[in-house]
């Protein structure tokens, strides 16, 4: 018990567990991982999970498992440090999300002894299938199994797999499934690191060849990525046409500026765009570079009416349908404007990008120096049963996952102390 | 007067005109298309025009234009042999079109005498503004200007240009806006070689590399293009799954029947795809090689349905919008599924290419000998007044560009008896 407690409090600081129990490629002998599994077999980890869909703060419980059986070939460790609660991770729990996580069964009671369920519910539903969800955070590894190479103990990872459940003090992974980072990113940019900034950035590059200059379209300007869009064109020299959503006037002044502040060059509300005069004074404002690229992650009417703006020959990068309306768009934008319509997502970048890549974007992100997103750290302590750690988190999260509160929230859930 | 008669007889019976009026890149001297120019000038032509938009049958009519100036530099003079009717170009007339050709100008009265209007009310609204409609057709060349290469008198052309007006007896045009075709495709085959198997032939294979066993899905299967797809893909081993509306149960069978006929592998009704089980058998039955090319000619909600039977990375190709509605997509299927959504035009094509490029792919046309469109060909005789030849279009084209005889009609035009 006491060595348990022992890594966890050294875990807890940050600094890589002790060095006999690190495991290089070199050393990664049955040997080596039979010995630390032997050790981390005393603990327990533990999760958030659903059972149904539903709102987040009416589904959402804390379980406890058994501790994590050694990595097998090509499997990895990890625990968890920091998760961020995004939008995609309430739809996902609400059910309107097209993935989900795999599901997993219930620990049974009758386990090997070293691990018992701490809460008095726990028992319920064994053997049940439940989901852990979260997509994002940042994780130390713990352990690596035969053939992992290029991933050592005490190495930060995020992960660059769809739904790996990062809403848990500790997971097994495939060596693929997760990119190294640099401990110098720190923990909240590092958290948040591996799915907004790079689809900004992809976004950004990927589908139209951007010189300074040119003009990108945007809705849900205010959102994560629409933030991380205006502050990545900016640095490039590229021009943002921003929209938004109408709200009242002083708040809207203070968004402008806020965006304005991040490098925004224009920002405008979509009601905005039924004024044909209006339409007609954005396209002689862009007269002389039509803009070629609209990401967008609103859809539904307001982003027909955005069409407008755009030059011959545009792509229109969907990454997220925030007004769950569909697109819809005037075939001959398609036949004789050039328009093509695409979507973009990360999680399917990192599946066709091999391990130098994804390091690479990573680092490229990390060295931004991005500004990180205003946020707060929802602590899930160790010593808590599994149902008052249920209960807070329910009340912390609220139903949009913010608790109402607007900021994004970041989790920090420990291993269950038994 | 004789000379000219005898002209257009020669030209009636597609024989290149007369050796001394031919000319070559070699000796396309001034001195040369003066000469011809001074026999062409005795000449008048006629076009079928409209002044505002709106049903074919009521706002053609016939108009007599003095004859063509001599080319100059770079401009061919055609005398069109055969111009097809096309859906889009009684959208064109309908105004419902993106495109419209360019405006000409009734000829003053006060010409240099050589041609007088032929009609009473020819001289109504002289200086007026008037549409020639007409997109698709095929030409003899009769006067080549100054520079120009690779066309001589006598060659057979189709048009390569948007909206080149070839509802007409004569054209000038520049030598770029068209293309040579080899005499032996025929000149019903050559009328409508420019526009609908080229584009079905592109879009087969521009997009996706599609392979023997391969499907594609199409809408509008009965259409003229999508008639065409089933053929080009059946050469080449591609099966085609194919929708078409509902009609009578004896109408569809026949249907059915002669689209398999031409290659058809499948026929179906966008009604069935509101059935599950049928959705079902469609994915069981492409499981194998999931389709990932759908040709769209009719938007709205019936091809929104259809996108259930494609696979991962399909393209969404459109290239009409019969439904006269928006094509409706669900952002995720561009996030998650990779659709991309396009669009192609023939004129783009065109416009884009060189004339190898253009030359060889009808070569390519001509080369697969498809099966002609079933139609019917409408004399407008030079003998007959603009008033006569204007009422007598009207009657046979009837507002669908079909007279509601479901061929398609090609108008053969001769330049009016003065």
């Amino acid at each position: 018990m006491s060595t348990r407690l022992c890594i966890l409090d050294t875990l807890a600081h940050a600094k890589p567990v002790a060095t006999t129990l690190r495991t290089t490629p070199a050393r990664a002998t049955n040997r080596t991982i039979r010995l630390f599994s032997s050790t981390a077999t005393t603990a327990a980890h533990r999760a958030l999970v659903f059972r149904q869909s539903g709102a987040l703060n009416e589904v959402l419980s804390a379980q406890t498992f058994r501790a994590l059986p050694p990595p097998g070939p090509g499997l990895v460790n990890v625990r968890v440090r920091l998760a961020p609660v995004n939008p995609s991770d309430v739809n996902v729990v609400e059910g309107v999300y097209p993935n989900k996580p795999k599901p997993e069964t219930l620990p049974p009671l009758e386990s090997n002894g070293l691990v018992q369920p701490s809460s008095a519910s726990a028992g319920d539903g064994v053997g049940q299938e439940v989901y852990v969800p979260g997509n994002e955070g940042v994780a130390e590894v713990t352990a690596v199994g035969e053939g992992v190479s290029g991933l050592n103990v005490g190495d930060w990872v995020v992960f660059a797999k769809a739904q790996p459940g990062t809403w848990a003090s500790a997971r097994q992974v495939g060596e693929r499934d997760v990119i190294r980072v640099d401990k110098d990113a720190g923990e909240v940019t590092a958290a948040t690191l591996s799915v907004n900034p790079p689809t900004a950035l992809c976004m950004l590059r990927e589908f139209v060849q951007l010189k300074e200059g040119d003009w990108v379209v945007q809705n849900g300007a205010n959102s994560a990525v629409g933030q991380l869009v205006i502050q990545i064109a900016a640095r490039r020299g590229i021009r943002t046409l921003n929209f938004v959503r109408s709200r009242a006037a002083k708040d809207h002044d203070a968004l402008v500026q806020r965006l304005g502040a991040l490098g925004a060059t224009h920002t405008h509300t979509y009601d905005e765009l039924s004024d044909r005069a209006f339409v007609s004074r954005l396209k002689a404002l862009t007269s002389s570079n039509p803009p070629r690229l609209l990401l967008n992650c609103v859809s539904g009417p307001q982003t027909t009416a955005m069409l407008r703006v755009l030059g011959p020959d545009a792509q229109l990068v969907s990454y997220g349908a925030m007004s769950k309306q569909p697109l819809a768009l005037p075939t001959g934008l398609h036949i004789f404007r050039g328009l093509v319509a695409r979507g973009f997502w990360m999680s399917r970048w990192y599946g066709t990008h091999d391990r130098a890549e994804r390091e690479a974007l990573l680092r490229e992100v990390v060295a931004m120096k991005l500004t990180e997103p205003g946020h707060r750290i929802v602590d899930v302590e160790g010593a808590w049963s599994d149902e008052e750690a249920g209960r807070r988190v329910r009340e912390a999260l609220g139903a949009d996952g913010r608790g109402g509160r607007g900021e994004k929230v970041l989790l920090r859930i420990q291993d269950p102390v038994l």
